[in-house]
């Protein structure tokens, strides 16, 4: 990166960019993008946006963790291509609704028109599916269980912004899967699910997980479960799904397996993906009027190490300096040194903004003392410390520090979800920003989307799989029901 | 993956497949992309492929290699957007002239056409340097060097194959250089081709590097050096470039940085690239009638360790098998256990087809004399080695594998190639695919297309940084030179 944009903090005409509150969490989200240099947003195409190294540094790390969690768990890493012959992708009735107006079509190689139309993903089923008839024969080979992080693109009418809502995805994971049984396929689903709150725990990102109602789940699947964040403004951000999609993909595509008996029967089948808004989430739910809060698991610099520098000590200092870093980098930390010659006020205001985990100062006094002061930018409190087994100290704080980011988060988040008995009272606590409403339904999609439309918000679905239950009235057909909705405006 | 994809060596009917002797190296290529399953090569669009599990695996060791070297030599990694406006591509005169034949394009969003068509990157010049132009300000930025790992698209008419010739280049690593003038541009140049010499030293494969004729340099740039391997036909495989772009690009795009005397001036720049063709370059090079050598940095399984079981020995030998494991896993490395029911040759013929660096077999005799016996995939001698430290033994026969296969096949490539007096010895040389020709010339454009015509082959270009020189004469013009040329045909 160049030296004005390493310069955090400062726009492109080198002045000092000046971070909103994040109480206007829009304009907040959309400055710390840029001032952070997370993704340039002045790419001349609608929706597209440039990752900088910095926000790439935080890319790489967040899907280093969903690879290790999917290589983890028996998945296998693949490549499809990107281009979709029309052929395939119209072939299922259902995918194709829930797709066709957002398909970005090629038409045109070179100044030839090409004899078939060549979708680009929006997913991946009709370009793998037609491949899985190839290489499922047996029940011996199920499941098979494949993903690939590749970029996919949807023509969005609506306000795009960077991470969220992007005509070009550039790191969705997605993972498909086949079974022998619907069951098997179910059992998926739920892995799927316990795998993605893994990551988002390592992550420190708290969540809800939902049955989507039926009008709302994947085109084509048999049901839908949703992972969602509280943003800080009060909406949700969806940000992992995982679809059961029954025999239905295997009918349009002719997935068929021999079973133990030697009959043919069509395979069952789940798919499930994750975004780039995983890391929009890691944003907006720690970051905070100075800037980044990254947890230490993604942040592309850990620490930084700050000498305070006097004429005379200097050169003691910097040796205390450099070898803390030595220390920290042998344990396989992200560690920086800032010996530049900003005021230290314009390096914390720096390092703060670029969610450096902690800031490790060393003087001539703390010297003499043989300490440092350590600086964790979630608590912003100083610590002093010993440079005896500084690196333990270290590598002690940062678990801390993840561990603490988690639950904060998950208090925050549980304390934005509001019982409610009736439509108005959801309305009220929605239009005022409080987050997500609960409120009881009997099940029926009548009623369901009777309370979408008396609210003015979408239901995220019912809780899956949480044994506490809601004894309540379905608000519209009053109903008694054990059933609970989480209702939200949604990203 | 399935269990029916897992048996290598079986195709998809559950028969085996037979691999064709190396030196019909065509025949071989295509069915090692199958058997070994690198590629299906089934997928419904011309020219695009799909990556195996096990390809895949190969494919990911490879460019953490080229990452590696890219991240340890001042490279940052971005990550751009795919679609290219037609407004800014067009941009270029010799840039559009070298690539609109091949671009796809994308017309319509949904049902909607859209208001300015959008290219799908053949390289991504124009997608980056309207940036640049916004990021480059001052010589304190000064060089700017970047890199992104991307798919790219090329709609090629001639005869498309896995990894060699592709309408999706899935696996395109492209550099973007910013420098205050020529010379800087020119020692990033020379840093690059430096930096791929030391990507293929680790992947075991030898090279040439040629200054490209002034007509087959990259559109737009002012000279490009390339690095070629010879495949075992003869022909020879481009497998990096790097392009000096001068100002050409700066002037068109307006990327301009103020010199430390406050003056605006054109940058300069650079670009290079690697793709998948470093892949097939292993595969090729490296291969035999048995199927994949692979190097040791970069085979998805470095090390099988295959139990030889009779009835009552069997827990012992299992036991120090899984010893082995542990003790190989310990130190990082790639190793699996074969006690499947296999017969033992079915089992060598599988782990040879798939390119595993070592073979362990450990049966009670061996167990008795505390060792066991070791074949490595590129020699397929056996060696006794002793299960105390077999640890040390393993790191240092992977070793000098890796560098006994890059010594053997530069030593091959150096075989293939034959100085030559006249176009009519070239010609033969080419012919009877012996390799690469080299002949004297006088530098000049006419006679250097002339060559090409009486030989019906390609210059690759002049020897990059070579001090041997040779003293000849142009086989053309009989000018006295001592400028000599590589003629090959290419893929």
């Amino acid at each position: 990166m160049t030296e004005n944009q390493k310069d955090a903090g400062k726009n492109d005409a080198g002045k000092e960019a000046v971070l909103p509150p994040k109480s206007e969490f829009s304009e907040w989200f959309n400055s710390i993008i840029d001032i952070a240099q997370i993704m340039d947003v002045r790419y001349p195409v609608k929706g597209l946006y440039v990752w900088y190294p910095f926000g790439f540094g935080i890319r790489k790390r967040v899907y280093n963790i969903i690879r290790d969690v999917m290589d983890n768990s028996g998945h296998e890493e693949t490549l499809f291509p990107l281009l979709i012959p029309e052929t395939e992708f119209m072939k299922e009735a259902d995918h194709i609704k829930g797709f066709e107006d957002e398909v970005f079509w090629v038409t045109h190689g070179g100044v030839t028109p090409l004899d078939i139309r060549l979708a680009l993903r929006p997913t991946s089923e009709t370009a793998i599916y037609p491949m899985y008839k190839l290489w499922v024969r047996s029940h011996a080979d199920l499941p098979l269980k494949l993903y690939q992080v590749v970029n996919t693109f949807r023509h969005e009418t609506k306000h795009t912004r960077p991470l969220i809502r992007l005509r070009e995805i550039t790191s969705f994971k997605e993972a498909h899967t086949v079974h022998a049984t619907w069951e098997d396929a179910e059992n998926q689903v739920d892995e799927a699910v316990g795998l993605y709150a893994d990551i988002y725990r390592r992550l420190s990102v708290p969540f809800l997980i939902s049955k989507r109602p039926d009008w709302d789940k994947f085109p084509g699947g048999d049901y839908t479960i949703a992972l969602d964040t509280i943003m800080p403004d009060g909406k949700t951000l969806q940000i992992g799904t995982a679809h059961h999609l029954g025999t239905n993909f295997a009918k349009t595509y002719d997935i068929m397996y021999e079973n133990a008996d030697g009959a043919q029967e069509y395979a069952n089948q789940t798919c499930y993906g994750i975004s780039e808004r995983s890391i929009a989430a890691v944003i907006s739910v720690h970051g905070d009027d100075k800037g980044l809060v990254l947890p230490p698991s993604v942040a592309p610099v850990q620490i930084v190490v700050i000498p305070v520098l006097f004429k005379d000590t200097t050169k003691a200092v910097m040796d205390a300096c450099e070898n803390v870093v030595s220390a920290l980098k042998e344990r396989g930390l992200r560690v920086e040194m800032d010996a530049s010659d900003l005021r230290p006020g314009a390096k914390y205001y720096k390092w703060e903004l670029k969610g450096s985990c902690l800031r490790i100062e060393i003087g001539p006094r703390d010297l003499e003392k043989n300490s440092a002061v350590l600086v964790r930018r979630d608590k912003g409190e100083k610590q002093f410390v010993s440079l005896n087994g500084i690196g333990e100290t270290v590598l002690s704080e940062l678990k801390k520090m993840g561990d603490d980011l988690y639950g904060k988060a998950e208090e925050k988040m549980k304390a934005m979800i509001t019982p409610c008995e009736t439509p108005e009272e959801v309305a009220a606590v929605i239009g005022s920003g409080k987050g997500v409403a609960e409120i009881s339904w009997c099940g029926r999609d009548a009623c369901g989307m009777k309370i979408e439309e008396e609210t003015n918000a979408g239901i995220l679905g019912t809780p899956y799989a949480e044994t506490a239950v809601r004894s309540g009235k379905c608000p519209v057909c009053g109903q008694e029901s054990e059933q609970k909705i989480y209702i939200a405006k949604m990203y």
